[in-house]
């Protein structure tokens, strides 16, 4: 019975994954074009009008959607939710396959809406090891900031992390994905914040570890002492 | 009696989202006037000053007139609120009108203030199939955060709702109208912000088609469970 | 016995007129110097600069003195306290020197910081009916956020007036001053945010004319039923 | 008993100090380098970049780090401390050596990930006397919002002090360094951020001198009225 009552809640959160992180890549693609398309070459008001619709789009969706599914949107936070077991493996599965459903399906909105071929596989070149250890950083400052977050601020949450990935579209060389479905989703779209398909792996790898050494590392710093 | 009651306060209710609808143009209309003059061909810096100008805007407007009128500005949110019994037949045919009249005088006053015309209609082409994409994914998001805002964090509601606009200046190509009374209103200026009144119908079309369906969807996304 | 108790306070409250707004001319002058030096004549990113700058500076000018003196910092919000019986006639005009004087020694810092005399009056022409009519509608807005903010959201007022100056920056084409307190001391700084002294006058009455109607509007409009 | 108790306090502290402050160099010196790199030599811009990024940085590192060590990540912050004896001596030498590790720390990690030196001393010129008065204005500033904070919003100190770099950036001709750990970190990276050795003694003292003036006329102007 309890798996009868579950069963339609499983269908929301996976409801809610799907379009929160279709509307995340929309914000972060769309805004990408966007950008690009108006700033005459100037790649800094580019960016900084994808760093400004990011941080407050996630400010609307993390509000939206944490509610109903805990507006994860990141392969990484879904991971860290198992490991935890808020999650059970049967959840987790569903939640890693609607985000990157979502994300695709963003991209291919965005596309479509700047009247680009709806999906087209990018060409833009991202990598080498500073792009890979800015996204070792960037996943492990992402982590830190959720697990500090839901355990001293659970109502600043939204705040905390669109700050934190404002100030990280900045702050690391890679402008920060920190999010594999996010990665996957932005190999679709040959524009401003597109990703070369072969450079994705190593992008991913190298969240998963910064997700992984942000648990280690926070874990022990934020245990209660007894 | 509570006919004597009632009319005085649906007076202030009309004046709130006259007063309201008004700033908002003046923000937007305005914004866009300074944003151009200023930017020296750069429209990326444009909209930029146009996207946090209103963002802004919609900040210190919505925690103004929410707890008199509730704050709608638009006339998709008004239809929203009367499909839901919350406003009845006489007044949602109130603030409709209301939002439309502010919208005019409110660009008025904005071409007033930069030395134009008092109304000169706009000659900016916005049509093609991906501006009605845009305009249609732009109201659904908007309606779609409405929805969860009122439901999860009614009063964050000023927050979510100006995140959105100012991420949704960026993502969507049409820059998110999404809102029929600001669309007519952007009619009367042939400046940044402008529209060309034969483009109006078909964005207003999409913004109504748009709201609808994410009432739909929310509305079975938001349902509590039994 | 009262009054040995008020006079040590009101020093204070005078003290934090003074020190609030001359940080406030600070921001406003320095963030104007900084911006036009840097921004290669671009005039939309200095104004960027100024308005983010001036936003996030009224946020912690606000909280910080708000609880000591009412964080006014403009002569039309300490007459609009003084005729609300919020201030008495003595405290009012201890206000209004403090904010004046405060205002001329922020600009004269602001000066100094970026290697200028101490004080050089402005050139900058600041004339002509579509200015006037801009100083009142952006007094006539700060009021209306002002009175409104203090009903129904008083620990948000910062908010509600950083955000509004943000937006006004540029939906006015005078960029909103808005304060007469700010508009004398803008007259001693020959640099991106001053007034030629001549012009100042009619700036003044105008924000007094705004600030007069938005409280006969706002008392109508926020009066409470019966 | 309660010093075996204390030490893991402390340690945890600690790493939260060293954690915070690195973190803080990785988003001053690396937002500075992006902002740089992409604006085509438009400083307002890079700087534009590097206030958004540094203001959104401080929102999430002090709401993360404040509940551990207090988050003070500046040697002035930990002075004021030890002086209200809310850190004894020993804890307050731990912290101002675990903030200047941290520092240099961060700032070769930004170095790192955009493929410069992990380490290279700054060439950037910052002398004179302006110079040196915004660095006593801007310290006294950030303390006094420290202290009004404190004592008057515990739970937005981090949007005051947030708010108030974000606008220091731009009203001082310092850009507001505020902070003697952040100016060692800063002498080990020549790019936009960076600082020549030779430059920072003075800067440093003067950030001495400017936070010990506003403890003294804030401890005035904060007493309590008997």
């Amino acid at each position: 019975m309890e798996e009868t009552f579950r069963k339609p809640e499983l269908l929301k959160r996976a409801g809610a994954e799907f379009l929160g992180t279709a509307f995340l890549l929309m914000v972060v693609v769309g805004s990408g074009i966007m950008g690009e398309r108006l700033a005459n070459g100037n790649a800094a008001i580019a960016l900084l009008a994808n760093s400004v619709a990011t941080g407050t789009g996630l400010i609307f969706l993390i509000l939206m959607f944490a509610p109903i599914s805990g507006a994860h949107f990141n392969s990484v936070v879904t991971l860290w939710a198992a490991w935890n077991k808020d999650l059970d493996l049967h959840e987790a599965a569903i939640y890693l396959l609607m985000q990157i459903c979502g994300a695709v399906v963003g991209t291919g909105a965005a596309n479509l809406m700047f009247e680009l071929p709806i999906f087209f596989v990018s060409q833009k070149v991202r990598n080498g090891s500073a792009l890979i250890l800015s996204e070792f950083i960037a996943t492990f400052g992402l982590l830190a900031v959720i697990q500090a977050g839901v355990k001293f601020h659970p109502r600043l949450v939204f705040l905390m992390v669109a700050s934190y990935i404002t100030a990280a579209y900045w702050f690391t060389a890679s402008t920060s994905f920190a999010n594999p479905a996010v990665t996957v989703g932005r190999m679709f779209s040959d524009t401003f914040a597109g990703i070369r398909p072969t450079d994705s792996l190593p992008f991913i790898l190298a969240q998963l570890a910064g997700g992984a050494t942000s648990v280690l590392v926070f874990r022990w710093l934020l245990a209660e002492e007894k």
